[in-house]
């Protein structure tokens, strides 16, 4: 499937009435579905191949005890709309690699991307970084072969590491997982193994506009680049939007907030909230079934653990079975953005997810499941969630369909979107306005901006690249 | 017990051959111990008044289900010295506060210190931060007073906050126990009520260098104030020692690693550490009985946990019993010092503690207990520590015996030195050169710097004041 049009949904930019100056890059991705083509069967979780569950608990492991487990949570949240539920959770305490390898060329980066299938993903390749390695796979649990280009990331020149930080991955879903994000700089004159290729960050930065096409650990890593850096790169500003946009990834005045405030605030919130989450059995969670196909939550909502198998070529392992997470229904994800002395800040989100390390990370305005919210209490609804649906396309500033993790999380699909407000007061305890330049400061530590705002971030800052 | 001499291992400073000038400081405290003494006596662990000790678990507990809890943790560190040991440790999951109120008198900052008995110090009263309290006292759950100041802290105007950052606290006695740091800026012309009183900066800092007279909280929360606001209270540069101390203080070039080289590595140790800390029962713990009266390691060593009665006048609660942790045998902390280039680094360790959220934080040179040493095997000792303990008179910069938090720690002291080297390849995976001025940026965040070498850097920049 090649997209030489805007998908729909997306914002009409003049440049798709002509030759789409990406069609080289659908044609090689499309290229890669039909040489390399992932099988994915999905298949009852009971006798799952290589798995192994917990007659007592109901707990899923692999039979080598590595990769992750499927356990159950019990969480508290006093004062919350739902103060208390239980859920099934990923535990995966291992620690991996996202890692994308860089070049300087002249005043262009260059970054080495993948076409790499995951069993989830909604149409098999997408552009991932140049690694993408749990530790099994660069241990050999897996039995699998090397992985290319890990020895970059594995001991670099302390002084060509751009990024490195552990990053969360959704709290909602695992239980304090972490990766390391990374973006180490090389000198060498690298010619691309099949399946890899250079882009620049321009032309990576645009290709976040279409639908399912740049992964998700993709995204985190450039949400981790410093923001001056992407600002620095792209060309002049369009404008007043791209230069505010502009103004909010560089240092120096203008932001509503200082950043010592900001920190008092995420200290704050993170003080006042008390989240309890501990590890249970999944036999016996209130409201989730565990049967032989899957398990599911009585009300066929938020989502289910299912079981797939896999047939690859061109993996480190071509064949193998695992537990799946398949969220029942698509998300939002939305910053509501405005501009402030000419400034772009976002409303940046205080957000409680229970497989957090530290409480709550700042995440987009609005993240949720539409089609959950008729099951929760009203309090639960997201309170700019009906502004971000209702907006007008002209302050529509970004919107694609992206794709979660597919490694994991089996069609896991978002909406996200940058909508622009003129509406400036609306913080209150747990909503504050914030500049890029500020987001990227807090991205230099980990548990301070969760994975959605990340990919979000990420796509806001791509669009310096408009031209 | 006033001191107007300088006490034991003190380095000698000219001014105690004249009049002290804190001579009234040792004054009010000494009056204060009369006063309102308070009296603890050591009590068996079994029929604690107030607590309950599970049965089968053994696991302590207040009946009130609040306070802290004092369990059992079992702890894998694959690889390292020792791999494997059980321990107790005490569970404490609420934050609490330590805030301390500041007020700015021209160019001087003046901060509220109180004069606070806690059952564990050595001699009764010390200074203790404005405010430090647990939740369970301000909400009540003691029964008690109101906690003098707190409204000060619960609810501050953003812009008058200096420091508010939520940091750990020993990691090998606590399981993930955190404490809020504040500094709060008040323009109310305050006049301290009985057993407060308002002290300059500067003098703190001279005071600091006292054997068991500024509490560990104290510490602490000065070690968050912004280095550069430290070094620009402090008088002009003498020698080239401080003249050193004041650049390292200062941001700017003149450091041995970037701020981002820092971070990598201390992404990279905690990515290639693996720890595992399980909370675990109390009885059947290898090595540890516990007994009618208390909870010991079978060598007598590490630490025992002890139960005591308390009276007190002029507390919240006059009368309580409770657990205590009683360290065997004083601990050492010091960082090894050097000039580069003009300007003091000091040489953090990346270090493992069992109840640190994040695998490992930046710690002082050298911190143990030598009385353990025998005990464990010899690659558990610290690389750095003979060369602190044997190190010339003349090198060391900074000495003085310190206490530990007194409210959970029973008589747990320490003596914290900073010892000068011209030795500077001391670099290894674990160790770093470091300026105050990054580990004052760091101290911005959570999870970066323990208490250890939070007291030890409140220490060294008090240094600043010596004149």
């Amino acid at each position: 499937m090649t997209e030489t049009t805007a998908p729909p949904g997306l914002p009409q930019h003049g440049r798709f009435a002509t030759a789409d100056p990406d069609a080289d890059i659908h044609e090689w991705l499309a290229d890669w579905r039909r040489q390399a083509p992932m099988r994915v069967d999905v298949v009852p979780l009971a006798g799952l191949r290589g798995w192994r569950q917990d007659a007592d608990t109901g707990v899923l492991a692999h039979r080598s005890g590595r990769f992750f487990r499927v356990e159950g949570l019990s969480v508290e949240v006093p004062g919350a709309a739902v103060p208390r539920w239980d859920q099934p959770v990923l535990h995966q305490p291992e620690v991996g690699i996202l890692g994308l390898l860089a070049r300087r060329d002249g005043d262009t980066l260059r970054v080495l991307v993948q076409a790499k299938a995951e069993p989830g993903n909604q149409d098999g390749h997408q552009l991932a970084p140049t690694v993408q390695a749990t530790r099994s796979n660069w241990t050999g649990v897996h039995g699998g072969r090397p992985v290319p280009f890990l020895h970059h990331f594995r001991d670099p020149d302390p002084r060509r590491v751009l990024v490195d930080v552990r990053q969360s991955e959704h709290g909602s879903w695992f239980l304090r997982k972490r990766n390391r994000n990374m973006v180490v700089l090389t000198d060498e004159d690298i010619v691309p193994p099949p399946g890899f290729r250079w882009l620049s960050l321009a032309q990576l930065h645009r290709l976040l506009r279409h639908d399912d096409l740049v992964n998700m650990d993709i995204r985190t890593v450039l949400s981790c680049l410093p923001a001056e850096l992407t600002a620095r790169a792209a060309g002049p500003a369009g404008d007043a939007f791209t230069a505010a946009l502009r103004r909010s990834c560089r240092p120096g005045p203008g932001s509503r907030h200082h950043t010592g405030e900001l920190l008092h605030w995420i200290t704050d919130v993170r003080s006042r909230t008390e989240v309890d989450a501990d590890r249970t059995a999944l036999r016996g969670q209130a409201a989730w079934h565990l049967g032989e196909v899957s398990l599911r939550h009585d009300s066929g909502l938020f989502f289910e653990v299912i079981g797939v198998d896999v047939d690859a070529e061109g993996r480190e392992v071509a064949s193998w079975s695992q537990p799946m997470l398949r969220p029942c229904g698509q998300g939002v994800v939305a910053f509501l953005a405005t501009r402030l002395d000419g400034v772009l800040h976002v409303l940046a989100h205080a957000r409680v997810e229970p497989g957090f390390v530290d409480v709550v990370e700042l995440a987009p305005t609005v993240q949720c499941t539409p089609a959950t919210l008729d099951y929760l209490p009203a309090a639960a609804r997201p309170p700019f969630l009906d502004q971000v649906l209702g907006a007008p396309p002209e302050r529509v500033r970004f919107r694609a369909l992206l794709s979660e993790e597919g490694g994991r999380l089996y069609r896991a699909r978002s909406s996200y979107l940058v909508v622009e407000t003129d509406d400036v007061d609306l913080e209150s305890d747990q909503y504050r306005w914030v500049t890029l330049h500020q987001l990227s400061e807090l991205l230099r530590h980990s548990n301070y901006v969760n994975v959605s705002a990340r990919s979000l971030i990420a796509c806001l800052r791509g669009l310096l690249d408009a031209g």
